[in-house]
């Protein structure tokens, strides 16, 4: 049997740090992960108990395709809590994780060989999704003085029949604000570009709230998920706001290809958005690493960074010390104990010269962090 | 914002009668549910439990994209169990669901474009999923002399790209023996079509044990699920057995298009699959029922079945009281209260003359649908 054209996806290069760092594990070292993408916290507390308690009674069968109702009721009163925007309920989609979402959104709105923006760098499953789906993801290579972030001028005359932009990002964690994010979706309507918002990171924040586009417009997909501020990684239960007129078709589309989102999930979800203390609790802790990581990577000698708006990363430019970040990550843990990620994940063409740290772990794996690669790199000099 | 041609999904007509017994319940009417796709019982209750403690202790994060390695490992000893296999576990992936399973094959081994033929009848999402990611479905009009399955010569010179059985069948619950089976397996290589097994109904059979795929040959990509047999469907975990050397790139797409499959289901399927007794007790009402209805059927009027040999459906051939399934399955819920499925959905071409009724509810609920139908039948007369 032969794969697919579309079946040649990259591989991660992050995970051939996983796998080393494994291994030195195996053989008795500790290593600091700098390379992970989620959060060290599971679901709180109260989420856990809800899905204890329903365990008992409830026989989790198949939900409908579009997801709980009182979890989609919840969702839309998220929207005017966080934004302020009143939000009909029957707009939201529950999905299997963001990555559903993805899968979700793209068939709704693109063909077989339609280019879709996305910024690079950017989170790498976005460009390898539309390729496994037959579309062609398109590269908008974005400047440090834009934040890494897109601009309307990055997207003119590209032909494009999407845009996707996240905000905050990964592996940057800066935000788009209103006036950027409103000139993207103007532009994209001028182009004749749906587009899709990816809000995943959405409530870690740090200085300013982030813009949801639905403050902007309803002309848009909005993408969410119980994995970062609400802490349900492995859960795999997201959401998706989507235009009213296209909730149909999103719904059969899911039917078809989901069925549903976990049940179980859906259940610990929905208690999951009650509980602000453990979440505020979370929240504080990532504060407080990434006040570490501002003070402790320039010390270190990782001086080119901006200050992430949001999530947990900090993307810095290593340029000056490597032309390759793959290898310079694999002699980052083996002499540092540090495991971070390669920038050429999220960016193929620049990001050999570009790391991505995490601060999603405990403060104590953070100042240890830092304090080894201090030293790893007094050793280079 | 348009929406793209792929999205263009037929809607589920089952949905109309679902939606008309919701609104029924609603009145106060008493619905006995002969449409319903799943089992009536929930998770097996060590699985619960299991679930329950993982909870206490396990943050739940992401697991590997491949799923846990003791679930591999412990659906691999299953093909020993089961069918004499010795099965290397690191073949096996676990995925949200057969649903994830159908989009990760379909997308390893298809292109845009690419013919892939079904049996018509067949599960409706074949069809659908397929379209939505832009490949060509191709129905293959099975004939009633070879129990409603494909046989070897129906898939010559069709310029498949791949095949997919389903064994035992929706909605009809006739199985491929060994030698239909590698009869097809044999053609469908001769063909250069990749052969896809869908035996998400293994382990309900009710005369002979189900053949795997695996059995006549590891060229192959096999689809089970966790939601049947296991009686676990809102969990959205399942599983595939691909080709060795086809792991890696189904990993890759597994990484980026689900992360993976959920963990705590993940949890609950390693210990439902020691769950003995339960399940067989669940297994020996599914056989009471199936008895009940093939005595029952034919006395009510619906003569022209075959007996199933594994799933719980009956799907009966209702040409001599209609050509419109579709209202005659809306008369036997308004007039005998008697929620039933049209035969469209599963096959476009001939399914306005066939009914599908499923027996996964309680022999209670099989009893009280039969006297009704039966009823029904003779007030038609």
């Amino acid at each position: 049997m032969r794969n697919s054209s579309r079946s040649k996806v990259d591989p991660f290069i992050v995970m051939d740090v996983m796998e080393a760092a494994r291994k030195a594990e195996e053989q008795g070292r500790h290593i600091i992960h700098m390379e992970v993408g989620q959060p060290a916290t599971g679901a709180p507390e109260a989420a856990r108990r809800a899905l204890s308690q329903a365990l008992e009674t409830d026989a989790m069968g198949y939900t409908v395709a579009l997801g709980l109702p009182a979890l989609r009721r919840r969702i839309a009163q998220l929207y005017g809590e966080w934004y302020n925007v009143d939000l009909n309920p029957e707009r939201v989609v529950i999905t299997p994780g963001s990555s559903g979402a993805f899968i979700l959104s793209f068939t709704a709105l693109f063909d077989s060989g339609d280019r879709v923006g996305i910024g690079a760098p950017g989170y790498p499953s976005y460009r390898q999704i539309l390729s496994a789906l037959g579309m062609q993801p398109v590269d908008i290579q974005t400047a440090p003085e834009h934040r890494l972030q897109p601009v309307a001028a990055d997207i003119r005359d590209q032909n494009l029949a999407g845009l996707m932009v996240a905000s905050p990002a990964n592996p940057t964690g800066t935000m788009l604000d209103r006036p950027t994010l409103a000139s993207l979706m103007d532009a994209a309507a001028d182009e004749g570009a749906s587009f899709i918002s990816d809000e995943i990171y959405h409530g870690i924040e740090y200085e300013a709230k982030a813009v949801t586009a639905l403050e902007i417009s309803d002309e848009a997909y909005v993408i969410n998920s119980f994995s970062k501020y609400f802490s349900m990684t492995g859960w795999r239960v997201g959401w998706m706001v989507v235009p009213e007129d296209h909730i149909r078709t999103v719904e059969r589309i899911a039917q078809n290809m989901f069925i549903c989102a976990p049940h179980a999930s859906q259940v610990a979800a929905l208690a999951a958005m009650d509980c602000h203390e453990e979440l505020e609790a979370n929240l504080a802790v990532y504060a407080k690493n990434r006040a570490l990581m501002l003070e402790g990577l320039p010390k270190a000698g990782f001086t080119k960074i901006a200050p992430p708006d949001g999530a947990f990363y900090v993307y810095a430019d290593v340029s000056d010390l490597t032309n390759d970040s793959r290898s310079f990550a694999a002699e980052v843990l083996e002499k540092a104990g540090v495991a971070v990620t390669p920038g050429l994940d999220f960016d193929p063409a620049r990001g050999a010269t570009t790391l991505r740290f995490s601060y999603a772990r405990s403060t104590a794996d953070i100042e240890e962090g830092l304090a080894r690669l201090k030293t790893f790199m007094e050793g280079r000099r």
